[in-house]
């Protein structure tokens, strides 16, 4: 049998492009309005995809608070991704919902509880995307003067992730027996204490949540750095990344496979999605058209304001913008994200300005403006190619450009048998052919 | 016109008769399964329902731990409220959805933005019942030896609150303007940080959720020793009280309206909600004989075990069942609940075991058997006399009784001209007659 590509919608509102929002057609009020998200979700779930993706943060980036979201993302006002997903999850049926909760501000077990807890109530569809948390003024929000330092925050994460995974794992299957005729409501057997005493974390347990439908929702990461593969490798269902080129990813995927199967694990049972914004056109010539218009709605005076953060705490408006860009220090926030910056400028020997325009059209991931066939080939090169199993589709700004994909591109990866015609099953892990695991204590 | 009844649903899961869920009618599948919820939140609605209110505690009880929930309240795994109202939120229109959160062991941003986010999802139907958390072992699944002591615990949530106002208020209204031509998409003039410094938390905001339908989400509380009655008069909207006798009803009501007017505020706008567990029958033997069925469906040794929590320090177990209840030391976890236990049983001159009774009906709420005439009379003398603005009602089992108070009591309430034929509003602050509060950034 073929194999087929796994595919996430990342809806990132009000879209993936600095400018996308500006579009005629974009709605950006998707931000906030549940009708929308809802709508969106539910074009996904027509187009057969794997998993809807909420991204997260939790702050304001400064640059966007001082200028009214002007010159960069208008990443201002969402709703808060984890009650997105348990409301998405009572108006569609087969997709998966995939929210995103920092490590570095929450407690494993509110985050293994609510986690478990929308797995129940969408049927077995939850996924968490475990992230250390990106941009530095989140720290701010939580009492602490700066945000913890890349080793120490993936330290916590790793102990964090043990932990949500250990009270997942206290409950077997079967526990509730709610047996009127006994009085006996639960099998005291197949319940078991975490009693985790770790660096970070001391937590008892066990959770109030029964075992749910995947066994353990899907777990996400996005990390690209050495301390993030490994992790992933570690821990992660699923693996979101960026790669511009067919060869960095797949030095990313060949890197992660191998750590995956050095942790014992099969390396089969991680899939590993990079980023990708599509913009269709029904000719070559309607598509560059679209991906013209977006870069004319990006403000002249954008600057080199879409690659700031990367920077860290070089100030990059000191820079001439039509000069190459200059040797970068070590950014706490987002090493790997620095990396794909700086690989990028020294391989087509870029200008700030022409970074910074990059930037702005998908964060910093791959885009590709063509027919519904070309895209098709592109996606199937790289599948073909290890150098994914499939992608996280991002999209300029909403919803059209997904209406597009769904309508357009998908019928295209399914005349090619690269993609599904109908969900596989009734779960995410079922969809992504990612076996439901049996807790620990059962096989005692 | 009429003074009518504020009504919430307290929809605890298995139910709040300690023997209910072995009713031959109860479904306590309903703890797990999103799709019983909904209709029990769809049968409150039908009844004009201002809202459903979810309780909750972030670890399992060590008694129930233990025997598997035999001999007391079978509170071992639910959906977790937060997620959960969220979903609810999707799949009702009108009713009011509120969610128990702790100030103990969370972070203020968090829990802002969770409300907040409901709040838009729902139209402005969201609450938030702010607990400072009742049962002493989620200290242990948060990092900590034991529960922070009782004035501690108050003085963190007031602080708790008062950050969380400041996030919500932070935004103005009309502060996103999407402006495409201008590409500006927020005023920034009014979006506000919070730059808060206090003893427990430093938050430096905004929040990254715009001001909701709401204004703020309804804050309700349930605290009844006299920090919780200050903070309720200081910050509630709704409280949620256990009063066994019109006469202490009368004497929370009065001291919570004169504590509220003491702090500035319209003794109008903050509902007291007694709770109530009615027993509806047909007839005055039916309903005798529903609540001799439920007492019969106690386990024959549940012993003290309904009341050993609240006697905190001192072991129960070791006094004579049928003898009286002793001297019991200050209980840290739930200082007002333990005050009435006494007080029930220094009136009645109960014994242990009659005592453990009367608490495994309704956890030591009120509760009535009778006709829907004679559930209807105690509830207009209450709202006559002081004693509520309403009430929160408690259901032995679900769905059940849940059904008969919407399908009985409601029409004679309606009647009766004590209580809604259709909702006032599209919020729940609306349906509640309490103003929507305006940013006081908006005032300036």
């Amino acid at each position: 049998m073929t194999r087929q590509l796994k595919l996430g919608a990342f809806l990132f509102t009000p879209g993936n492009h600095a400018g996308g929002w500006r579009h005629p057609a974009a709605i950006p009020e998707t931000d906030m309005d549940f009708a929308l998200y809802a709508k969106l979700a539910q074009t996904a779930e027509r187009g057969k995809l794997d998993a809807v993706f909420f991204q997260d943060t939790a702050a304001i980036a400064d640059d966007t608070l001082a200028d009214g979201g002007r010159n960069g993302y208008a990443r201002v006002s969402w709703l808060e991704p984890v009650t997105l997903i348990a409301a998405l999850a009572a108006v569609t049926r087969d997709i998966g919902l995939i929210s995103t909760a920092t490590t570095s501000y929450n407690e494993p077990y509110h985050v293994a509880r609510k986690f478990a807890s929308i797995d129940h109530i969408s049927g077995g569809r939850a996924g968490w995307n475990l992230v250390t948390s990106q941009i530095e003024n989140e720290s701010g929000n939580f009492g602490r003067d700066q945000h913890l330092e890349h080793a120490a925050r993936y330290e916590r994460a790793g102990e964090f992730y043990d932990v949500v995974r250990g009270l997942w794992d206290g409950w077997e299957d079967g526990a509730l027996l709610r047996d009127k005729d006994s009085a006996i409501y639960f099998d005291t057997a197949k319940v078991h204490r975490l009693d985790h005493r770790g660096r970070h974390f001391r937590v008892r347990g066990p959770l109030n949540v029964a075992r749910s439908p995947q066994g353990r929702p899907v777990v996400s990461q996005a990390g690209s750095s050495p301390a993030g593969r490994d992790l992933a490798a570690r821990s992660a269902d699923l693996v979101f990344t960026a790669a511009v080129t067919l060869d960095e990813a797949r030095e990313f995927y060949a890197d992660v496979k191998t750590r995956t199967a050095a942790h014992g694990r099969n390396p089969d049972h991680i899939k590993i999605l990079p980023g990708l914004l599509p913009i269709v056109g029904r000719s070559e010539a309607e598509a560059h058209e679209k991906y013209q218009q977006l870069l004319d709605l990006l403000p002249a005076d954008l600057g080199s304001k879409p690659i700031n953060r990367l920077a860290g705490e070089l100030d990059l408006s000191k820079y001439p913008l039509d000069g190459p860009l200059p040797d970068l220090p070590p950014n706490n926030s987002a090493l790997g994200r620095q990396k794909l910056l700086v690989d990028l400028a020294r391989r087509d020997n870029l200008t700030i300005r022409q970074l910074a325009k990059h930037f702005a059209c998908a964060g910093g991931h791959r885009f590709i403006y063509g027919t519904p066939a070309r895209i098709a080939d592109e996606m199937q090169h790289w599948l073909d190619n290890d150098g994914a199993d499939g992608f996280n589709l991002m999209f300029p700004h909403f919803p059209a450009p997904l209406e597009e994909f769904v309508d357009l591109v998908v019928p295209e990866l399914q005349r090619r048998g690269i993609f599904r015609t109908a969900y596989e099953g009734r779960t995410l892990r079922e969809n992504l052919g990612i076996p439901r695991p049996a807790s620990p204590h059962a096989a005692r």
